[in-house]
């Protein structure tokens, strides 16, 4: 099943089943208004948006229209929480080398994750609004989960069972106030902007055989500037898989439906893939030569972030956003 | 004005405006069902609630029942966002100090905050429920407000305009989790379990002269076991007030209606009004003694935090949480 969400003027949008080939919608408002009356009640709400889904994939949608991802808002555009993961261990090994640093053996055992803002939440076209170049404006190319309900303590196996929805995100990241931020110890704040998310939510069955072990077994494409740089495969160096990455977070509370939990920058070892963010080729820069030739984003840059699977076709549509100069800082 | 939120059996209660002194409670369901509704669309809605409020005081509410804070969730049983600032810097000192490290300057020049957890808020009477003592369970009394949206940039004055609500918080600490948490340098993940709020929050004009300068002028008191264990004043060694802390996360994007931020537990230099966090007392008997004598919260332990106007009438009903043990870990 495929879901989105039309911005409809409102702050939560309105809930669409998208049929499989991402070319027709029908809006789910006798089913549920939004993804989060969805997601409040999925046992009960979710056969009844899969028999639209059917009928959408039939070509017997009966209230169905074209659809067009640039009306879309993010799938939950403000959610109760996000959390990301930094699950590709060795974006995170890069990183430190490059600055000359260490990773702490207990990276590779124990998932790093933080709490992000969830308050405002891009569509995958909105612009990414900033005043400054000078902060070092970078995407980050992820996979992303919704969450039902997770207890307190659930073991990874239970927190599997709990996933109940797939997408992209860009985790736009302000390179150049992190390193200040951290310092201070208590996580981003600052250098977090608004994430941005694909048009279209999937259930984990729309992944058939690429969806095992709890990760996503497809490349995951990032076009800046209309250029291909990165198409690492998602399934590949992850080393804390989704369930995994939920257990950590519900070691010590309960996690409530809707909970968005990102797996951090997709990234292969050895770079060969290319790169899911910028920060990564520089630090490959670095690393090689002394110093980073690629600059950050500039105003006007595009990203383009989409995932297809075996036969080509996009899964989730894509997160095609422009860095734009915010009007003047108040 | 005053309100609250009646736990219904649902994900986000319902909306009920309470009378200044407590005692009676009107459902608000003809004007908005949940508190995060009347946020959504403050300028239409709270005119709505103050009329239902003017009854109430008066005898008139046509509707009222007895006001019962057993019954509450959190105002907000889930939000869009918490943020929870360190604005008694005396407290980041304090503890630094009691582990032999140095507070840096830029500490008292720009606010120190955390992005937490907001799906699962608690209610001012649900238990402290968790697994092991051991973790070090501590709880921390605090100033929160509720904001409506604030653009990206906004200067502190503006921020002012845009705080809607108070009310008082419990940022339950696990203090035995937060220093290998912390090193890991992302912040806080399963230090900080689910946080818990007074049954009322009120509008700024309930506090009268108390509300100057974007703080709160009166004591916040703090009952462990029944026993009063402090009474600082949250207008004093507040080095950031709350447009601060709001302008310090607005800075690099928006911030939507409905977002909570803290003021950090509430401290005054020298020790001599008491403790808002046993962690303080803490520090006061390591530097004092070179150990801690004051143990953590223990299984069937209370807290108790409760704020008091010039007459000795609590503004906002008091938080009284047990700490429990959980069901065995899964």
């Amino acid at each position: 099943m495929k879901l989105a969400t039309l911005n409809d003027g409102t702050r939560d949008g309105q809930l669409m089943v998208v049929s499989r080939d991402l070319k027709t919608a029908q809006l789910a408002d006798g089913v549920a208004r939004t993804l989060q009356k969805a997601l409040d009640d999925w046992r009960f709400i979710a056969p009844q948006l899969d028999a639209i889904y059917q009928d959408l994939n039939q070509g017997r949608g009966r209230r169905s229209f074209a659809f067009d991802a640039t009306q879309c808002m993010a799938p939950l555009p403000r959610a109760c929480q996000w959390v990301d993961g930094s699950a590709y261990v060795n974006h995170v090994e890069l990183v430190r080398k490059a600055r000359g640093a260490e990773l702490p053996a207990s990276f590779w055992e124990e998932p790093l994750m933080y709490q992000g803002g969830s308050d405002d939440l891009l569509g995958p076209h909105d612009d990414i609004s900033l005043f400054h170049e000078a902060w070092g404006i970078d995407f980050e190319a992820e996979v992303a989960v919704i969450t039902d309900d997770v207890a307190m303590g659930a073991t990874p196996d239970q927190a599997l069972q709990r996933i109940r929805l797939l997408m992209l995100a860009n985790d736009v990241s302000l390179r150049n106030l992190i390193p200040d931020e951290l310092a201070k110890g208590f996580g981003f704040l600052q250098a977090k902007p608004a994430t941005s998310f694909s048009p279209v939510a999937v259930t984990p069955d729309e992944l058939g055989d690429a969806w095992k072990g709890g990760k996503v077994h497809l490349p995951l494409h990032s076009s800046w500037n209309g250029k291909l740089v990165g198409k690492p495969q998602a399934g590949v160096d992850m080393v804390f898989n989704f369930p995994q990455l939920i257990a950590h977070l519900a070691q010590t509370r309960n996690v409530r439906a809707g909970s968005i939990i990102g797996s951090g920058t997709v990234s292969n070892s050895g770079g060969k893939r290319g790169y899911s963010c910028i920060a990564e080729q520089r630090c490959l820069e670095i690393i090689a030569n002394g110093s980073a030739s690629t600059p950050y984003m500039a105003f006007g840059d595009t990203i383009r972030i989409e995932m297809f699977d075996a036969d080509g076709k996009s899964i989730f549509g894509a997160i095609d956003q422009t860095v734009k100069q915010a009007g003047a800082q108040a």
